[in-house]
Parts: structure tokens; C-alpha cells; sequence
């Protein structure tokens, strides 16, 4: 297959939609973000990027923590909302409920199925993007969406869960059907090339 | 709604699956990697987080470079052996075809239907995790899938795209229905609470 050069863009898709929450100039601040993702299980590691001069990157690089919020498709207009207005000129706090978690400072979006709150490991800046890489302290979960298996809590499958994807096309999508498990579909590849 | 904490576990979901590339011991070598995100789009950079002692690691670490490649649900089952064998143990260049990008010593995957050639800008460790934050230096797509629209490239729509998701429930997933455009859909947030 031909393939054509587009230029440098960064064209990985889809990208998981999240709130990330931070406390500025002294409220609860969530921005949408979909420069996020996980880095690592053990030790536990996300990483997200902001722009420099974002107002959520001054909460964040003040009080050294944040929260991801992993939203609905149901709550798909107040997530693009709080991705089209800063914290700078909306009191975004006023339209959702924060709930406090473990770390001081730290809101978490009660509307959200998963809330994980994250302390900054490392960081860094290229040009006028602020990276974090940050540890997870612990994760919340809606409890109808948590049952017990073997002693352990299992969360609910993604349709359930219901996640809003985002790709450069400019388009949010659901996520869609289950089609393997991890570490059991290799038994299937023929190993050889016919 | 009451929540549950469950621990220190990065629950985000779900994230695109990618087949990491790099030269090692001087021949292709790919990873299946979850942990891979845009980190911005002006400038274009992505970052990806793998094991300190990975056969991934050791090359990128050497070249400075490496590519992130798209798969589709066709290749699930190639994806997922990548991911349960080390390039220390199989020469995985010998079950695919690697072509050439832009930077030397970056093989592309040429099953994949988007690749992107990426340099190295920073890195960190957490413990055993290596993070590398890169600048994607040039996107090449399967001319199927790319068309002109007012000048520019138009690149298909992820269902035609078919990539691969995968979520800590430790199951893959297809992506699902367009639900939203980027930056339209707040115009139906009531922006106020009823």
C-alpha cells in the first residue's frame, strides 16, 4: 500500500476525553483534555499535557497535584463547554459538584464514574507545552459500577462505563464492541507469514 | 453518587493501542504499547512510556528515535503476540514488512495504516518507567485513506481507520459511532444548572 506524507502531525487516534481538575486562585477548575494517558501500571502513571500559560497548569504547578475525571457521552456538551472557555472567565466550579479526595487541594468531579487523583512525579516543557508525568494515589469509583470478584473490585465493562473518544478529524466517538482479550489473542496468530 | 476507592490504580480507559518501532541490535523491532498519547499538536509531539530494561528502550535510547504505528482490528491478533514476546527473544522484523521514513533508523510498519516518525525532545524515569516525550517529525498514511478537502489532506474517519482500544478490564474494543463534533456540541450545554 502507498503511502502519503501529511506533514508532522501527530495523528494518533482515538484519545480518551478527560476533566482535569485542579484548585486556582482558590476554587475547584476543570479543563478538557485529551492529551492523557497512562504511563505505567506499577508504579501507577499518567501523564498530561497543558498548555504553558493555561489556568489550570498555574493550579497545577502550585499545589503539585491534579485530578483526571473520565466523563460520560451523556455529559458530552459540558465536556466540549469546558474545553471552548479558561477558568480565567468562567467560574467553571459553579456549574458541577467537586467532591474532596485524599490530597489536599485536589477536587474531583462528582459526576464522573472515575476520579483519579495524581501528585507530579516529573515534568517538563517543550516550547509552550507543559508536560506532567504524575503518580496515581487512588482511584474512586461510582459504586454501581464496582461489584467484588475473587476479593478484588471489578469495574464495569467500557459500555457501561460509556467513555467519550476524540480524534483530529474533530469528531467524538463512543467507544464500541468488545473484540479480544488481552494475552489470549497471540494463540491465533499463525506465527509464520503464509 | 457514592464512590468507592479502589487503590492506586491509573484507571483511564480506554487508550489507542500502538505498535512502537525502533531499531535493536541493529535490525526492526516492535512493541505493542498502550501507553502512548498526543501531548500536543502545535508543536506536534507525542509521548510514550515503556519498561527501563525493554529491547525498545535500549534502542530508542540509542537512536533518539523511534515511530509510533496505527494498527486495525485485523492485525489484533499480530498485536497481541508483539506484546506478550520481547525482540530479546524473537526477531520480530521477520513477520512483517519494515519500510523506510524520513530519520535513518526508524523502520515504519508498513501494515499499518498511519505511522509517525518521531525524535526524542525529553525523557524521565519513574522507578522502572522511561517516558519519552517526542516531536512527531512526519505522518504517513495509506493513500486509501487520505483525501484532498480545500487544499489539505483529508484523512478517513476512525470507523474506516478500525484501530484498536484496549482498557485495564483487559479487554480490546472497536472504536464505536461518531456522537459529537469538537467545539459544537456546547452550544447545547444550558450552562447553567436547572
Amino acid at each position: 500500500m502507498p503511502k502519503r506524507s501529511i506533514g508532522a502531525i501527530p495523528y494518533l487516534y482515538p484519545v480518551p476525553i478527560v476533566l482535569v481538575g485542579a484548585t486556582v486562585e482558590g476554587r475547584p477548575n476543570y479543563a478538557t483534555v485529551g492529551d492523557c494517558a497512562i504511563m505505567g501500571i506499577r508504579p501507577p502513571l499518567v501523564a498530561i499535557s497543558l498548555g504553558e500559560t493555561a489556568f489550570t497548569t498555574r493550579g497545577i504547578c502550585k499545589v503539585g497535584s491534579f485530578s483526571v475525571n473520565v466523563p460520560t457521552t451523556e455529559m458530552l456538551s459540558l465536556v466540549d463547554y469546558f474545553g471552548t472557555v479558561s477558568g480565567k472567565d468562567v467560574d467553571k466550579s459553579a456549574l458541577v459538584e467537586s467532591i474532596p479526595g485524599k490530597i489536599p487541594d485536589v477536587p474531583l468531579l462528582a459526576v464522573c464514574p472515575v476520579n483519579l487523583e495524581c501528585r507530579v512525579m516529573e515534568e517538563c516543557t517543550v516550547e509552550h507545552r507543559h508536560v506532567f508525568v504524575a503518580e496515581v494515589v487512588e482511584a474512586h469509583v461510582d459504586e454501581e459500577y464496582v461489584s467484588e470478584a475473587a476479593g478484588r473490585p471489578r469495574i464495569a465493562p467500557l459500555p457501561e462505563l460509556d467513555p467519550i473518544l476524540y480524534a483530529l478529524d474533530n469528531t467524538y466517538y463512543s467507544v464500541g464492541k468488545p473484540i479480544g482479550t488481552g494475552y489470549r489473542e497471540a494463540e491465533r496468530f499463525p506465527r509464520r507469514r503464509p
